[in-house]
């Protein structure tokens, strides 16, 4: 590793340490990132000079003299991060210390043509930089999330069934149409590596693969602070593992695939088919008519007690348990991390996925593995669109730091 | 980073440029490894004056004077590697430049009772050391690959479904019998991290996932150089992949999996059952009687055109593509290595693996992978075991160097 590399792995750690623990102190910021004193006062220095962090005066005494307390001057950089959902738009500011300072959402409607649609996502992200009050030169870029094969670098998105888009090079057109600097990834990934942050810099690295169950189903696997990115862009596909061969017929051209079967779409399509049908429910009468069936209808009349939703539910969760059983298989991660729309209709679900991924899992296998619910809210993926964008511009040297 | 640890990282480095690539100059060293002339030159002194490397004499020159080339020292350091086969047992041994000197082979014979197994095995082990004429202090340690759930760092076999072994402290008793350093991996993984070694330094860093398709069925990530581990040992289980529900009971409790659908000891049985059955076959004239047909022999029927064996490996290869799929959307690899008794049985079987496999992928999926066979031969396990080895005891500052 050469001299140059070296110094910038080093300034990013103090970096993130700060973030993630300011107010603190060259001390601390030295055990955490196991640097000497002397080369965290040097990088220190240099920030402060470029105005990126500030002493805030002395702490608290451990012993000897109070130590100067460092903070990140927050408002010094702006990421915006764009979350580009099947059924809704989500924009967020983050400032330097990684807070959510404004945030914006609207239907997302038609997805095509494509090119009109971009052009009114870039018309959005216009209005929602400009009502954020900061200057232009503080924001440092765009991250923008969107479900689908997205061709590492280039930003392509190769295929998304969701969009029904194919090739379209969407990275190209928003840098035609805004005045920032773009990064376009997976919104699983993005998802991932937000809620597998934690909070304080001295945790170990743990592997975290973390799922987003919604309207459709991805995940990503997170290795310490790292995304695993794969080849080509196409990894965490685990919505297109094949479940049952003889299943529905899914858009990526597989049949059975896990999305085809019990994603949020997918319960929605069964619930309408039941009531199509003529089979006994609650669902229709609680959706009013027989298209306004969404999933959370089929999760309102099953936490009713509704038999048919129930089985539903029961059946999704289910294979749900399957997929994420072949995942820790293959995977063994230290944490598991369920996201996504349906995820919020209540601990019945969650306890019907847990039960089957114990039936399923190999015995022994990802015996360490910790199963929770995503907690970082509606607004994660966008924010890990920022926190990406961050990382990518730190990696690029694309930072005034 | 602390000094120290950086020292050690370079010194390795330089380590690893000179086991690929000598004999060698220190200006290539400098280039491979990112290092600088003056860094390259104290490291180089450091390991001549303790014997690990020497200078050959000058090489080529490209314009200037010749260059001092330097090799490393081939018989001061040696490795043990023992593969530990459901059906044979494989010991090697390699020197300080990663080359095997010495093998042997053994039918593996009862594991049962676990002990009894364990202390043949240490005979065999000490037996094969005494053979190859280095002395005992130059032998570093013994890497044992042993296939089943490993936990990680005891080395006890929690689960091994082949060997019908549960919670063995495989390293413990090894350790009591023999006088050397001892290390427990995953067989699958080992073989992974010894396909994935490319020749050069220079290569970029690929993402691989090899399979063993043998006995048994499993899988190891590799990412770089760098084996994926997961966070209990249990990783790669991909002959654990649920195929079809309704399929049958698998060694690990659960029904139809890949393992019980398409492994060699699946592919025997189907073919015992139609035998028994009276289908008509040349599978039993060629094994002679019934409880001798085993996977190699439906393999010599197929391609011999025998419509039962080619029905059988043909469902086998149809399956495998549908587990290897779903690793490939889940991991999107460069490169996917298939090795293992099943792969040694002409092309037929891999032509249709990788048919099944395009079927199956994601549109637009891992559509950067590379599908090859494993060309490291019999002692690849054993060989993958030394290299696991060298990396930790590297790791753990366990060598003398």
């Amino acid at each position: 590793m050469d001299k140059f590399r070296l110094a910038q792995i080093n300034k990013y750690n103090v970096i993130r340490c700060l973030i993630r623990e300011s107010p603190i102190n060259r001390a601390i910021i030295a055990k955490r990132t196991e640097l000497s004193i002397p080369t965290v006062m040097s990088i220190v220095n240099t920030l402060c000079e470029k105005g990126f962090i500030r002493s805030i005066g002395k702490g608290k005494s451990s012993g000897g003299k109070p130590p100067e307390m460092l903070e990140i001057v927050a408002d010094r950089l702006f990421y915006i991060g764009v979350d580009i959902g099947r059924t809704t738009i989500r924009i967020v500011a983050n400032d330097a210390m990684s807070r959510q300072i404004a945030c914006l959402r609207e239907p997302t409607g038609k997805t095509i043509p494509e090119r009109a649609f971009v052009e009114r996502l870039s018309r959005l992200i216009i209005k929602f930089t400009s009502s954020i009050h900061a200057e232009k030169s503080r924001i440092m870029g765009v991250g923008v999330a969107m479900p689908g094969l997205i061709e590492n670098g280039t930003g392509k998105v190769l295929f998304s069934p969701d969009f029904e888009w194919v090739n379209v090079p969407l990275k190209v057109w928003l840098e035609k149409l805004l005045p920032f600097y773009l990064l376009v990834e997976n919104a699983n990934r993005v998802l991932a590596l937000n809620e597998s942050v934690s909070a304080k810099m001295d945790e170990p690295l743990y592997t975290t693969f973390a799922v987003n169950l919604g309207y459709g189903i991805g995940g990503a696997l997170v290795i310490g602070e790292d995304l695993y990115k794969g080849a080509s862009g196409s990894s965490g596909e685990i919505g297109h593992f094949i479940i049952n061969r003889e299943g529905p017929l899914c858009k990526c051209g597989n049949r059975g695939c896990l999305e085809s079967l019990s994603s949020g779409a997918a319960i929605a399509l069964q619930a309408q088919e039941a009531v199509r049908k003529g089979i006994p429910t609650k669902i229709a009468g609680l959706a009013g008519k027989e298209s306004a069936i969404d999933a959370a209808c089929v999760f309102r009349a099953a936490n009713l007690g509704d038999k048919t939703a129930l089985k539903i539910i029961g059946r999704a969760a289910e294979n749900i348990g399957i997929g994420l059983s072949m995942a820790i298989n293959l995977l063994d991660p230290d944490r598991l991390i369920l996201c996504g729309g349906l995820m919020k209709n209540g601990p019945l679900f969650f306890e019907k996925i847990k039960t089957s991924i114990g039936k399923h899992t190999m015995w022994q296998a990802g015996r360490e593995v910790v199963i929770s619910i995503g907690i970082k809210g509606e607004y994660s993926t966008a924010n890990g669109a920022c926190r990406v964008l961050a990382d990518k511009l730190w990696e690029n040297r694309n930072l005034p730091i």
